[in-house]
């Protein structure tokens, strides 16, 4: 039996001071419907990263505590900490999703009993997990945990873009940040399901791992002529929703204006409220955290929104969503493989200089923490 | 028989002016399902201005021609003659709506001769106007031209507005520009209906016209404490709804900013990715022409997008449209009643002085415009 375990909390004070920390604290005994995995590999998402530093300035970050507890503290900017409100001085757990072995199981569950599982809910900075049965994906035999630890938030995001593509009735797609990890696992499925995804990358290294993978459609925003090939790559593929990692900016709306172009191209007369083409761009991120800007030289006919995955998940119901996740099980190591630069151990977590590392949201960089080391 | 009338044409030439000219054009003899209008009221709403000056720099205004046969030039800056590429060296006809008598109707429309009519479609700073009999609305015998001279515009607009709430699951909204004549319609619709409504206003003289009228929320964006009274009528009223005339700047961002703290003022756990009440905001005027700077401080469940009366119309459908007009001849002279600053005729529209005038989009202030005269 297995009574605690360290498990990595992320503190904001008031004071107006981020804490990182290792608890030990008591791994809950599972009911019948539950099982304690413990945890061996879960990725640093950039979505895990807003709740693990905050609006916290790093370059002032400080190891201190013991080895065996260490604790890492950093300064926040007095104008940044408002928007921490919501969390402070609650001590938060940290970590979306993950993978490892489980090693005890409620009556009810005894059939997971040292599988491999892939899991989703927070907290997966740790060492162990005890969590519903229902809620976890069992790996194919041959599937390291290191294979599954990102089953959920990336595959799940890219499948759900080109689901809502579909249901909001547009036929290609736009996707900016367009090297990731995520962008290359969405390219892979457009490649496969045969839907146009015009990509958008900040530098022509970026381009190039694109084009290794066989993309079709890809547009350097730092290129001089990037709003003209923008223009034809949309007006070829017909894209009239995107997806924006970058938020902030005027990215967004060259996109919509591109968008418009691309629309009255062909059109016949003169329409004094533009084009009536909707013209969507969601954002689901925000590696430019400045303001986006709208020229609105688009006509009436657009939309800038936020998209999550959790609440398309609740839209599209439980049925839509397990086909979404056998999906995922069945392409593993093919469509929704991911690649890590590194892995790393909870407490290395905590150190400034690979904290400096994972947070450098480079494109194609990722990290993989495994609690078990 | 009425051979040919005077009409408004807005020409914009590639060589960068506008020139706007009366021209004594043929009236199209009714078909057996038309009818021709005298037109003798019409309005100049801010939809107009659009259409009629372009992008063009008033100023520079200049009148020549006859008396007969005026003509009005104005120069347009080379950074804005791109918006106007789509129009460029077309002669426009200008006016989205009016009213006025049926002096001829063909065989099917005998039944329309001599009653007055409000009609819709473009083309109605004109004398004449010949349009299907099907798309008059035939006004109470005791409304007169100008009465019904804006049926369409404004009436429908504001009632758009209250459905769009609906349909989309919100119960409450808020309005921007909130005093002018369309702001003081949707005042008047939301009170007699029981609808909360939070209006937004740029200063005190504006903040005094809607009291006068009965209006329950009144948030002045001049003053100090704008933010927070708007977030307590946010909170008392859960609009989660904004229809925005102005379009630049941050008035946007800080509605949405607002409606998430109103949202979170019950919460009782941190969300990290803020509320999930979805926020909205529809711009359907552009008084200030400037960038929509949105700084994203509101969660994920946000939208921000375009909203045109047409697209709804089409949306609903002729059922629920015709309920909607009838509704606006109901209620002509209450509800839907217009108020204008100052009668004019077409050649008057042509003058630098009276243009300067109408172009001001002073809120509360509305030209009419009778071709007649």
């Amino acid at each position: 039996m297995t009574s605690d375990g360290l498990q990595l909390r992320s503190l904001i004070k008031s004071s107006g001071e981020l804490e990182l920390s290792l608890l030990r604290v008591p791994v809950p005994a599972p009911g019948a419907d539950d099982v304690v995995v413990r945890i061996e590999a879960s990725p640093i998402n950039p979505s895990d990263l807003g709740l693990l530093l905050g609006t916290a300035d790093m370059r002032t970050a400080k190891l201190s505590g013991t080895k065996d507890a260490p604790v890492l503290t950093a300064g926040i900017p007095p104008n940044l900490l408002r928007p921490m409100t919501a969390r402070l001085d609650q001590s938060l757990p940290v970590g979306n999703e993950g993978a490892g072995t489980v090693i005890q199981a409620g009556d009810a569950s005894r059939a997971l009993t040292g599988k491999t599982v892939a899991i989703v809910g927070g907290g997966m900075y740790a060492q162990y997990r005890t969590i519903k049965a229902a809620d976890c994906l069992v790996l194919p035999a041959d599937a390291t945990a290191a294979d599954g630890a990102s089953c959920f938030v990336n595959p799940l995001t890219a499948l759900g873009m080109v689901a809502t593509m579909r249901a909001e009735g547009h036929t290609a797609l736009v996707h900016t940040a367009a090297a990731s990890n995520l962008g290359q696992m969405l390219n892979r499925i457009c490649l496969k399901d045969g839907v146009a995804l015009v990509n958008i990358v900040r530098n022509a290294e970026q381009a190039g791992i694109l084009r290794a993978i066989g993309a079709t459609h890809i547009c350097d925003s730092s290129a001089p002529d990037f709003f003209d090939a923008l223009t034809r790559a949309l007006t070829t593929s017909g894209a009239t929703i995107a997806f924006d990692a970058i938020g902030g900016g005027k990215l967004a709306s060259q996109i919509l204006t591109a968008m418009e172009a691309a629309a009255n191209a062909n059109a016949k007369s003169y329409s004094r409220y533009g084009s009536t083409v909707h013209k969507q761009v969601y954002i689901y991120g925000g590696l430019d955290t400045g303001p986006t800007e709208l020229n609105r030289g688009y006509g009436m006919a657009w939309s800038v929104g936020g998209w999550l995955l959790t609440p398309f998940l609740i839209k599209i119901g439980a049925t839509e969503g397990n086909k979404l996740r056998a999906r995922v099980v069945a392409e593993l190591k093919t469509t929704f493989a991911s690649h890590y630069t590194k892995t790393i151990s909870l407490r290395e977590m905590l150190e400034p200089a690979i904290i400096a590392a994972y947070n450098k949201r480079a494109t194609g960089e990722k990290y993989l923490v495994n609690p078990s080391l």
